[in-house]
C-alpha cells in the first residue's frame, strides 16, 4: 500500500491531487520521474553512481540506496509513471528532526541553458544560497507528541539570513522547544547530534574531505538532508543522527575539476556547525537582535509562517501552499496581518 | 627614480603613457588609486587589514606590506596622483616566474550594482572562472637569458580549458621550456618549487586552513601570484617559492560567514597542483589531446598570441593590447591568420 512520506521537508508533496513521491510499507521511496532532462539525468546518475567502483564505502553510505525505476500509480490519478525507487530515507524513524540543506551558492551548472541559469540566479540571489553557499530548503523540528513538529515554510527557510540560521542550526538541537519557540536555544542536544566521532559533523567532514578530490560529478541543486531522532537524544540514547544527499537532476560530469561551488558551500555549513560546537552557549547573545529574523516571526501559535500564502493544518504545523486553507484552530495570516496573542508579535 | 615595474603580468600597465603602477629602488610599488569606490575600498582593506590583530603572523605574510597612501606623479602624465604604497613583491627578484591566479567562480558580491555583476558575471562565463574556480590573469615563464621569458595574452591566459590549465602549471615548473614551448612539460621543478613543506602547495594548504576559519572578510576578484626563481631552481638552490595575495578593490565584510567562493576556487587550484606533484609524469598523456589546447596556439615565434590583437615586442614575448603593433622580427597574426613555421600549426 503506498502513501504519502510522513516525514517529507522540502520538493513537491503528493498531496490535494498533486504530483509528489510515495512510499510503501517495506521501506522504499517511489519519486516521480520528471518528465523532461531531470528525470532521465537523476536516473543516469544513480545508473552511474551505483556502478562506480571508485567512490569509497564510507561516502557510499551518504547516499540512498537505488532499486532501479519502477511504473506505478501516480499521486495525482494520472496513472502509471515511471518513479524512481530509492531507500525510504525516513524508514523506521518514529517522529525524526529533518532538515534538508541545499548546497552551494549556485545552482546552476555552466553548461545549463539560459533561461534556465537566469532562473535559478534570481532564486539563489533572493535566498541565502548566494552570501551563505547554501540554502534550508525545508525542516521539521520535532516538539512533544502534543504539540507535533515545528516546521516553518519553505519560502521563509530558505531566505533566512545569517542570524536567522544561526538560530535555526541552534534550535535544530535544542531541548526547549516545548511551549514556545524560544530565541534563546539551550543547544542541549548539540554535543549529541552535531559532535562526536559519528555525529553530523564528523559525516561533513568525511564528505568535505571527498569532495576535495573527487573530480567525477558536478552536483548542483542538490540537498543534504540531515536527521536525527530527538526524543532519543532527550533520554541518552543514540539517535541516529545521519546526512544523506538526495536530489540528483542537475549532476553534471567534473572532466578533471572538483566541485568547487559544492564544497564551498559545505564547509560553509561545516563552520556554522563546528560554531555551535565550539561555542554553544554563545547562542543567547547573538540571537538576541531581534531585528535580523524577519523570517523567523512567531504567529500565535507557536510557529513560523511563510509571509505569503500558507495553511495550517490543525497540528500546530504550518507549511507553505498556493491556496489560503485555514482546516484547524481558527488562525489565519497573511503577509499583511500576523496577529500574536502569546507574544505580542505583530 | 620611479619606473615601470619590470616583472607586471596582469592588470593595468603604466606603459605608452597609459595610467599604472611604479616601482622604486627602494623597494615599493605605487599603485594608482582607482578614482571610484574601488580605490577607497582597496586603502580601507589595507588599513583594515594593518590593524587586525586577529590575523595570525603566518596568514599576515600573505600580504604585501602597507606604507599608507602618498601624492605621486602619475604614469600617465596627469600630474600628482594618489597612489597605494606596497611592498614591490618582485623587489630583488632577478628572473621571477610569476602566476597572477584569480581565485573564485565568481568574481562579483552579492552587494554589487546590478550593473557591475552583470559585468563581472560575462567574464566569469567567458573565462575559466566559472568552469574552475578560478582563471589565470597573466603569467611568464622563464625560458633562458638568451630567449626571456614565455608570457602568453592575458586574455588567452583567462580562457585556458581544463586541460591547458594543467599544460600551463606543469610547465611553469618545467625545464623544458628552451627552445620550443613543449607539449610534455618535464615537471622537472615540480617538487622544488610545488611540493615540500616550504613549497607552494604547503601555503596554499595554510591559507585553505585561515580561509575554512575566517569570517571577516570576502574577497572578491583577488589574485594569488605564484612568484619563484627558476634559475635557483635549475641550480638546486633554494627558488624562494611564495604566494601572496594581491588586488583588494573588491573586499567585503564577511558578517560571520566564510568566503564560501574564494574557498572553493582555492581547493580546485590546489586539487590541480596537487595532482601534479602526486603524478608528475602523467602531463604527457594527458596533454596528447592538442584540440584541447585552443586557447595556447603556438606562432612561429614559439610563443602564444591572444586571438584578438596583440602587441610583439620583439624579445619573443607576446601581450595583448588595444592596437596591433609590429615592433620586432615582423611577425604578424591575428585569429584568422595565426601561421607557423616551426611545429605546423596554422
Amino acid at each position: 500500500m503506498l502513501k504519502v512520506p510522513p516525514h517529507q521537508v522540502a520538493g513537491h508533496e503528493a498531496v490535494n491531487g498533486k504530483l509528489g513521491p510515495l512510499v510503501d510499507e517495506s521501506g522504499r521511496f517511489y519519486k516521480p520521474l520528471q518528465g523532461d532532462e531531470r528525470g532521465s539525468n537523476e536516473v543516469a546518475f544513480y545508473i552511474s553512481l551505483s556502478t562506480n567502483s571508485g567512490i569509497p564505502e564510507h561516502i557510499q553510505r551518504f547516499f540512498p540506496t537505488f532499486y532501479g525505476t519502477q511504473l506505478i500509480e501516480a499521486s495525482d490519478g494520472s496513472g502509471l509513471k515511471p518513479h524512481l525507487v530509492l531507500e525510504d530515507l525516513a524508514r523506521g524513524q518514529v517522529n525524526p528532526s529533518i532538515m534538508d540543506v541545499k548546497i552551494g551558492s549556485r545552482t546552476w551548472a555552466p553548461e545549463a541553458s539560459q533561461k534556465y541559469i537566469e532562473k535559478c540566479l534570481k532564486k539563489d540571489r533572493e535566498s541565502s544560497s548566494l552570501p551563505l553557499g547554501f540554502r534550508i530548503s525545508g525542516l521539521q523540528i520535532f516538539r512533544s507528541k502534543g504539540l507535533g513538529f515545528w516546521k516553518p515554510g519553505k519560502k521563509a527557510a530558505q531566505k533566512l539570513s545569517t542570524e536567522e540560521v544561526k538560530l535555526v542550526l541552534r534550535r535544530f538541537v535544542s531541548s526547549n522547544t516545548l511551549n514556545d519557540l524560544d530565541l534563546e536555544p539551550d543547544c542541549a542536544l548539540a554535543s549529541t547530534v552535531y559532535g562526536g566521532s559519528t555525529g553530523i559533523l564528523s559525516q561533513l567532514l568525511e564528505l568535505k574531505a571527498w569532495f576535495e578530490d573527487q573530480t567525477t560529478y558536478h552536483f548542483y541543486s542538490c540537498s543534504i538532508l540531515v536527521v536525527f531522532e530527538k526524543e532519543l537524544a532527550l533520554e541518552g540514547s543514540n539517535p541516529g543522527a545521519q546526512i544523506k544527499l538526495i536530489d540528483f537532476a542537475h549532476v553534471y560530469e567534473g572532466r578533471g575539476v572538483i566541485d568547487h561551488n559544492f564544497l564551498g558551500g559545505l564547509c560553509s555549513l561545516i563552520k556554522f556547525i563546528s560554531e555551535i560546537l565550539t561555542a554553544p552557549n554563545e547562542c543567547k547573545t547573538e540571537v538576541s537582535a531581534k531585528d535580523g529574523q524577519k523570517n523567523l516571526i512567531n504567529t500565535d501559535n507557536g510557529v513560523v509562517a511563510d509571509q505569503e500564502n500558507f495553511v495550517n493544518s490543525g497540528n500546530g504545523v504550518v507549511a507553505d501552499q498556493e491556496n489560503l486553507i485555514n482546516s484547524g484552530n481558527g488562525v489565519v495570516a497573511d503577509q499583511k496581518n500576523l496577529t500574536s496573542t502569546d507574544n505580542g508579535v505583530s
